[in-house]
C-alpha cells in the first residue's frame, strides 16, 4: 500500500484576540496506520465553529489544543479502512476529526458517530450535526418558546441562528432575525420564512426591533453578545428567556469587552438568562436528530452550507466567521 | 380636634444619577381627614430602599413618582383614627406610607397590611417586611440553594443581604458575604454566623472569593452588579444560579455603566441568571413571614436596623445607602 500523506493545520501559537495567520501552519506527515480497534477516516468536510477560537486559546470546558498539534474540529469523513467492529469501510462518520485530511476513529477517546444512511455528509456536519443540535436544545430546552410568542435570534444567518429561527417557526412563534446586510436579511424572510429581519449594520437595532416585535420579546437566542444583547434586553417581556449560546462579538478581543448595561431589565421583568453547551444534551441527541430529519423531509427545515474548497484555505475561511462573511454553516471541503 | 400638621418629603426634581439634595424638599400641609372607608395612620418608621431612586427617576414596574408629590416609600405606622372596618385604632399597619408623618389607609389603592400582634414596628418594616421577603424569595425561589452548596451574597451587611446569608445558613449552605470594611465583615462572621466575609474595599475580590469558596460558587445573590458580579462569574460552578436582586453599584450613574465582561461563564458552566421583584411573590408572603417568624423565635434569624431620627433627615440618610454607610435595614423614625 502506497503510504498516504496527511496534510493538517497545526496550532503553532496561541491567539490572544483574532486567530491571526501566524497562529496556524500547514504541515504534512504520513497518514496514520489504523491499529487493532481503529479505523482510518478520510475527511470530507471540516466544521468551522466560533468555539474553536476558545479551544486555541485556553482551557475551558475542553482543554486547550496543545501547541504543535492539529486544530481540534468537528467534521465528517468516510471510513476507508477498518480494524474496528464499530466501523465498516464506506461508512460516513462524524466527530472530532480535526483540521486534516485523515483521522483515526476508535471506540474510546476518538469515538465517532456513524452517520445513518440517507443523511448526506454536508447535512451530517451542519443541520443534523452539532450546529443543528445547538439550535434545537438552546431554543427548545433553554428558551422554551410557546406558540404565539416572539422569538428573536442574533447571528440569524449563521449556521445555528438560521436553524433556530426555522425551529421557532415550526413551534408557532413570530420570529425576528438579526443579521448583517440586506442580502442576509432578505434570505431570512423570503427563503427561511422569518417574519422580519433587522440589519444591524444599517439599522438602529433598538428601533428596528421595536418595530419588528410589536408585542415585545419573549425569547432571545443570543449568538453575539455585546451591544445587540443590550438592545434586546430593553425590549423583553415579563418572564422572558434569554438563551446564551455564544458571544461572537467578543471573541476577537484580547480581553473580554464590557457586557450589557441593561441587565437590570432581568430584575424588572423577572427575566431568565441561561447559558448552555450542546454537549450538556448529548444523551438526547437521537431525539433531536429524529425530529429534525422529519422536519427536513416535510420541507419545514432547510439547510444552508457555505463551502470553501481545500484544507489550505481553512485559516482564511475561519476568519470569515468573525466578519459576518458566511451565510449558513461554514465548511471546508477537503481536497 | 386641633388640626394636625403633616410634614412630608416631596420630589421636586427628577434625579439623573445620585439623589441630590435639590431633588427633595420638606413641605407641610394639614394632615388629611379620613373619609368614610379610610383610616388615618401616624407613621412610625419609614423604609429607605435602593429601589426608590428608580421610582424617583422613571416609569418602571411602578409609575414614576409625580413631581410635587410625596416620595413613595414603605413604612409602618399606628392607626390613630379609623372610619374603615379594616382597621382599628391602635393597630400597627404597614404599606406604602410615603416619606411623611401621616398617611391614609383604605381598602383600595391605599390598602395597608395589619401587623400581626407580637411583631414589633421595626421588625414589620425590616426582617418581616419587603426586605426580608426579598431575601426569602430571591434566595430560596430563584437561587434554589441545596444543603452543602456554597452561597455568596453581595451587599451582605445590608438589609436584604444580611437576611439572605442567615437563611442560607438555615438551609445548610456554606455562606460567604461580600461587604465593605472590616467592621461589617466581622459582624457578618461573628454575629450572623457567615462562614467567611470578603472586604471588597480592601481585598482583591477574585482572590479572596477563591480562598473563601474552595468548592466554587453554586448560588450568588447579587445586590450590587458591576465588577463584583464579574468577579463572582469567574468562580461559578456548573449549574450555578445567580439571583439578581439589584445593582446598587450602578444606580448613581447617569446612564447605566457597562455590565459584566464574563457572561460567557454562563455558557461554559450552564449557569442561570434570573431577576425578580418581590411583588412577583405577593401571594406567598404569608408562607414566608410564618417561616421567618419561626426562625427568629428559634434564634436562627437576627434582625438589624440602622435607625435615623427625624423626617427632615431622610434625604441625607437616603444617600448613605449608596455609600455603604448603613449596616442592616436603614429606617427613619418619624417624630
Amino acid at each position: 500500500m502506497a503510504s498516504r500523506i496527511n496534510r493538517k493545520i497545526v496550532l503553532v501559537k496561541r491567539p490572544t484576540g483574532e486567530v491571526t495567520p501566524d497562529c496556524l501552519e500547514l504541515a504534512s506527515e504520513p497518514a496514520p496506520e489504523p491499529k487493532e480497534g481503529e479505523a482510518l477516516v478520510r475527511n470530507l468536510y471540516l466544521s468551522l465553529d466560533p468555539t474553536q477560537q476558545g479551544w486555541m486559546k485556553y482551557d475551558s470546558y475542553m482543554p486547550a489544543i496543545p501547541l504543535g498539534e492539529v486544530v481540534r474540529s468537528g467534521g465528517v469523513g468516510e471510513v476507508i479502512e477498518s480494524r474496528s467492529p464499530l466501523y465498516t469501510k464506506g461508512q460516513l462518520v462524524s466527530g472530532l476529526v480535526g483540521w486534516q485530511e485523515y483521522a483515526l476513529a476508535d471506540g474510546g477517546g476518538r469515538r465517532m458517530q456513524v452517520v445513518p444512511p440517507g443523511i448526506s455528509a454536508e447535512d451530517a456536519v451542519s443541520v443534523f450535526g452539532i450546529t443543528g443540535l445547538t439550535a434545537y436544545f438552546g431554543l427548545l430546552d433553554v428558551g422554551k418558546p410557546k406558540a404565539g410568542e416572539t422569538v428573536v435570534v442574533s447571528g440569524a444567518a449563521g449556521a445555528t441562528g438560521s436553524v433556530v429561527g426555522q425551529i421557532a417557526k415550526i413551534v408557532g412563534c413570530r420570529v425576528v432575525g438579526i443579521a448583517g446586510g440586506p442580502e442576509k436579511c432578505r434570505w431570512l424572510v423570503s427563503e427561511l420564512g422569518f417574519d422580519a429581519a433587522v440589519d444591524y449594520k444599517r439599522e438602529d437595532v433598538g428601533q428596528a426591533l421595536a418595530a419588528a416585535c410589536p408585542k415585545g420579546v419573549d425569547v432571545y437566542f443570543d449568538n453575539v453578545g455585546g451591544e445587540i444583547l443590550d438592545a434586546v434586553l430593553l425590549q423583553i417581556n415579563r418572564g422572558a428567556r434569554i438563551s446564551l449560546c455564544g458571544a461572537i462579538s467578543t471573541y476577537t478581543h484580547e480581553t473580554p469587552p464590557p457586557g450589557p448595561r441593561h441587565l437590570i431589565q432581568l430584575v424588572v421583568k423577572h427575566g431568565h438568562m441561561e447559558g448552555f453547551l450542546v454537549l450538556d444534551y448529548a444523551a438526547r441527541f437521537p431525539e433531536a436528530i429524529a425530529a429534525m430529519v422529519k422536519w427536513k423531509a416535510e420541507g419545514k427545515l432547510r439547510s444552508k452550507v457555505d463551502v470553501v474548497d481545500g484544507l489550505e484555505n481553512t485559516p482564511a475561511a475561519y476568519r470569515r466567521l468573525f466578519t459576518g462573511g458566511n451565510v449558513g454553516k461554514l465548511l471546508v471541503r477537503v481536497g
